[in-house]
């Protein structure tokens, strides 16, 4: 049996591709929208992808199925009465998909979704019990799928499902199982999961916090808050439902002059700068948001951006274009119009209007603190990170919440934002900016540069 | 915790990054010769290489951690007593390493090596109990560490501290606590391991077929023969005994022109021809090797060449010859004199002698059999390829057997070699021609190319 | 003034970037197909594309003057009255066009076009003359452009034309300006072009030996045999008269597999191998045909290929396939319907039938010749390469000759070919093996190779 | 005949291969250090590097004579008497060296240094005339040689060697001569040179503004200014002299933590930041010079960096410092001490101290000169540039001379810089911050920006 599986680090989005290289056949499950990976693999190992499992229709990300079935003609299987608009092979409990060694058994395990299922994987030459599951949004690694995403009016019955499908059916599984999950660290369709991508039944059984909650209190669990449902889950569904538009290449060479640029500004058009911190705070196109290429931007970008918007790019070169543009095509923002040519110089150059955001360093903003100056700290990291300590006198919104609704300081207000290392702290900031507060500055290297500056958190 | 396994494709070689963003701090265990992935993924994550864990000193690759000690100031640790001539911190049964959440304990799992340790991993943010266990060159996916690498008279000690090692220790640990090994499929250190790089205690001790057996059918199962010693072995052990030295950058500029090619051919360099085996058939210089650049090529190095030889490098290009390289250093070849420059067009141009091999299409061997020339059809593939068909009349030689005892045909007999895609049969073959034999020929495509031309296999 | 020439290899094809970064304006003449190259470098010196002008209705390459207008706007400039079905601005004798400093000069030289111009250039910087030429296709380094492409009817009048656009337009220019021709080394626009791509009009006035021609002379020699007419020049120039397509970047990911290529083998399908003359020999497809990629290739496909013909390649791997559509874009073959996925080895695993074409080494032919072997030695190399020196007994029959003229040879007769360093013989060998000749060969390195190993040449 | 120029953008340094496919011999005339390009160039057309020419001994790069002479065995040819301590082939007016049927005749051309020569070039394949000429450092396109860089005393005999050189030996050349230099625009070797690296005798002498003096007005011009000595002269002539040590491949492994590099800072160590203007603008490390990596680099390290110093680098990413470190070994500064690992991020989040350069809008600028705010504004372009107009009130100090000569203006003073397009300005900035001023800022896209930003300028 082949078996790998793959991260889109950042997003947490976890996908497998899974055969029999003696078989010459394999699948592919949840796929992400760029497949080319797959492909290299499978023919490496010898194997043509017939098949591609969805677990349950994602909101996070745009599944890779339609590109999968244009380039190979792999069928595209699913739960039976999948709530999607595109031809489909329905699966159903119990069903078994072959692929020479490698067998896989379908277990229905809603609750995520109500059409979620699990898959249960052996390996027929190491013997006929299961080896592994792939637990698609149902169990996590330290987490389980998050119930509330289907709709409120759902929810109790989705949180009954989930009790059932973890423990009258994962739960049921031999202790030693594996579990492959959907999702890892990053995902937003769960909070509390780990860096590391996989685990086993008996340790998530006697571990996983949730796992181990009665019913009550799992119930109770359930109605608490989740992670903020980002502006593109819709969206995504959306896609997913009627079939991801295939995918060209994304195009390199929409190079925009400052004026093209200047001319594309419209309403509906979201300048994105994928630079930097450093950058960005020494100029940018004022009302431009930052959010640099890492392996996090396509989760902020899913939590700033409309969906809908037409997208213009500030990036330092035509690799970094194509790279975000990648990770835009994964949670379906597809409406990208192009970069600015010659960066942010051409820009400056043009003697057009620019904006700087004030990277401040910790030293300086306690300076600040100590003269009493007139500010306002605010603190954009999680509950978890606040916890840990914060900088006295800071207020704590998590960046999501902040994204969500705006606070209503004064615009005038001199106001310095502190995260983790600085990356959210221009995203707040720019976000800030674009809505028209007029002070706002980033501490330089966040808490992370506070700390190592031998600067004091109260907790 | 962070977690992160890293697969060495075609040598099979497993390492480790574990450690704690928060705490900052990391160890590698086993880590490979070029290092940069490993400094790369620590500073993305936050963390500094502090430690280097060895589960044991290796026999098939060379050890990345005096790369390590030298670029980030880490400790190594090994197992007190282990016969190594540079300074470490000795680890004995019950240490334990602490990097903030992650809590590496050491077991002592001797079997494969007299100082070989397991270390049974705690991620403190998810519960006291062991999640995973990294059982080195003791237990792997499938199978376990062979116990003859460190010699025939040590052999029944090997295996008696295998047995405990197995049962004792790790057979003791839950069920559901990962397993991951120091090797997975393609390496030389085991014989059938799993191309699934984690698996079970639970699940090993159920399917594993040499696990479950008695301690008596044990025994006698593991005087059986083992995979084939390759020549490397020898003097990467003595590297890794002494410390291997440091590697700057592979030279990149040590292009030779044909005649100084020519000047350096003696008696201790071998012309490695790293091309496709169509090139390779076409034209290649007389008397070179055969092993094109693919995953599988370090393995297939080892066996062939001599570890103290010169080598002189036939590519397609500067980065194929940098590719090579890595894989060459891996395996403690150094000797790496440079590459004909222009390539093999270069040499023809000169007027110097050349060769071919010609990759007989299975078609034409059908029609050679059927008129019933004379000619010896050699099959390298293994004992299992070999079980599951073959050529009528075709006689069976593994191909790491051929490599050790050169088989006393007449030198001009018509030979056709066939492997599984043709790979190791323009390996067979440029060997054979290399020591004299004058009309060897290698089936296009192998015995997989034969099958899919619909033409019979037999059993 | 900013002056700059580009070059493209092989293909001959000489193109500027004229303009004058003061006053941000540039105009390109005789642009490429491929035009980033323009765009990036006008940017880095902050000019403008603002005009695109031809010296003439190109024949031997497609113009790039609709992909810089469709990326910058910039206007389309011709000699007035030019046969072309897009719009244009324009031109004729002493129009003056300004780009700042730069002042370039319309003079009208027909001969190799009716509608060829001169464009005189003068830098206002350093003074009012002129100071160099860009000649077009009239005036070559060390030729003339060639009368005979406007169709036979017209020869005598271009003849008559040239005359006058060489010694009464460009030979009363001072001896001093210096010469920038549309076409150098490589082209087959004209036949003895130097490798050096500029010269001064006073040099050409005493050393070119056409323009030194007295009339008389110059008639008769304009009569004698041109270079050969590629096949692709019809459809070039019907193509730069529509105005050439807009190229979507060639597309990476036509992948196919050795089912699908077979699937493509119509009557109108060209398997084009562009691997070098080792790889191809060793293995290849049968009826396939041998354009190694290099400078040259797309002189040869012009030359091999019908231009209306789809294409499949096999190449070594993606960056390849990009680099010859790109070639193939730059001759106006844009029916490349994609690439053998996994290169020759995948189609050899597929069991499909495979063909070699052997390169013989200069000492081997040499020992069939000495035992007079039945062999036809056919030397495909220029009238100028076999004044030099060929084989004993070998026939002459140039490249481009034996492309427009199968010959008669008996299909089972054995042919070895030779050229200059094998590449123009594995193209001949491939085309003869396409049209069922069965027992071709080429000698490896050719006639470079026999000298460099000592062999004897006669004359 | 093969002739190719090969032009260092930015620096300005001119070299040729001439030589002869046919003869498959050539030479490098004036090779820069960094010399791979002239080795692939020959071997693409079958030529060997026999020899290297140096016109004189250079003053502004180090030459890659050392290098190709270890490269490829070539014989290193200079005037005799040349004060250079190694080896040479020496040459002397009238000396021929051929290749093939390229012949260089040797012409003594003193004056910008005492052993400069000029080359001849013949291409017998063309004719027995000259065809070309190159003219080292005496003759460039639009102006010649300085004469001082050999040292104040021997400037007369200079200036008088000059005007011989010029109008005694390459005034006498056929007006159609091509005119090849040594140097083109934006070499510090002279002052006014053309964008166009080439031109003809009879242009220049008719259009170069010195070269048309009457000798009495040539001797009276060349005591006027110079362009000004890098501080890097001295140290490349001294270099070129003894012979430049071998380059190893600039080591790309040097990564040095935030904590590594302030361990480094010491009197001697200078921190050279690469980064574009923005980026330094919005966080830099206290006391760094920003020079950003474009061609000009390299010319103003030469003026602000000390030839001697020790240097860290602050680049975007690996590939940044590996061009930066091409470009620092062409000037001879080797003592390259690495690049700070994880870039500017890294080193804030240290919680180590920032500064701030701000890039102050042109709109915002002169809003601050309306309402009378006290402040300098500091021009520091060329002469030339500032003649075409400058903002009102501005202070003009040409850059190489503020770097030369640190003004007393008040430490504590605004001051804003403003140049071309912002690149020198930064220069500017980061030099006076690091001597200590404490407002200085730089206007964002220079007077470019001002002046597309509609702004006005006096002259």
């Amino acid at each position: 049996m082949f078996f790998k599986q793959y991260v889109v680090e950042g997003m947490g989005c976890l996908s497998y591709l899974i055969g029999c290289p003696m078989a010459q056949k394999a699948c592919v499950v949840d796929p992400k929208r760029d497949v080319q990976t797959y492909l290299n693999d499978a023919r490496k190992n010898g194997m043509q992808i017939t098949h591609v499992v969805e677990t349950h229709v994602h909101a996070d990300h745009v599944s890779g199925n339609m590109e999968l079935k244009s380039r190979t003609g792999a069928k595209i299987c699913m739960m039976k009465d999948s709530p999607v608009r595109f031809d489909f092979v329905p699966l159903d409990e119990g069903d078994i998909l072959e692929f020479g060694n490698a067998s896989l058994k379908i277990i229905n395990t809603p609750g995520h979704t109500p059409h979620g299922i699990s898959i249960l994987i052996t390996d027929k030459s190491r013997g006929e019990d299961p080896w592994l599951v792939l637990t698609g949004d149902c169990l996590f690694v330290g987490d389980i799928g998050r119930p509330d995403l289907a709709g409120a009016e759902l929810i109790h019955e989705q949180v009954e499902n989930l009790y059932i499908s973890l423990h009258q059916k994962l739960g049921k599984l031999p202790e030693s199982t594996e579990v492959f999950p959907a999702h890892g660290q990053g995902s937003l369709c769960g909070k509390g999961m780990s860096a590391k991508p996989s685990s086993t039944i008996g340790f998530e059984m006697r571990h996983n916090s949730i796992f181990t909650l009665s019913k009550e209190h799992f119930k109770k669990h359930l109605t608490l808050s989740f992670p903020e449902r980002p502006k593109s889950f819709t969206h995504i569904i959306e896609t997913n439902k009627k079939g991801a538009p295939l995918l060209d290449r994304c195009p390199t060479q929409r190079d925009l002059s400052p004026h093209q640029v200047t001319a594309l500004l419209t309403q509906k058009t979201v300048l994105l700068d994928t630079r930097d911190t450093a950058s960005f705070g020494g100029v940018h196109i004022p009302g431009s948001i930052n959010i640099g290429l890492t392996p996090q931007a396509a989760n902020w970008i899913g939590m700033v951006i409309d969906p809908e918007a037409d997208l213009v790019l500030v990036v330092t070169d035509e690799q970094s274009y194509s790279h975000m543009c990648t990770e835009l095509h994964r949670i379906g923002y597809d409406n990208i119009l192009g970069y600015l040519d010659g960066g942010i110089a051409a820009w400056q150059e043009a003697g057009l209007p620019i904006d700087h955001l004030w990277q401040i360093a910790p030293m300086r903003l306690q300076e600040k603190i100590k003269r009493k100056d007139s500010l306002r700290i605010l603190d954009v990291r999680t509950d978890a990170e606040r916890a840990a300590g914060h900088i006295q006198d800071s207020i704590h919104i998590p960046l999501p919440r902040l994204l969500k609704e705006i606070p209503n300081f004064p615009r005038e207000e001199e106001i310095i934002i502190t995260c983790g290392v600085g990356y959210r702290g221009n995203i707040a900031a720019s976000f800030l900016a674009h809505h028209g507060f007029q002070h706002v500055h980033s501490v330089a290297g966040g808490i992370k540069a506070w700390t190592n500056a031998g600067l004091p958190l109260t907790h």
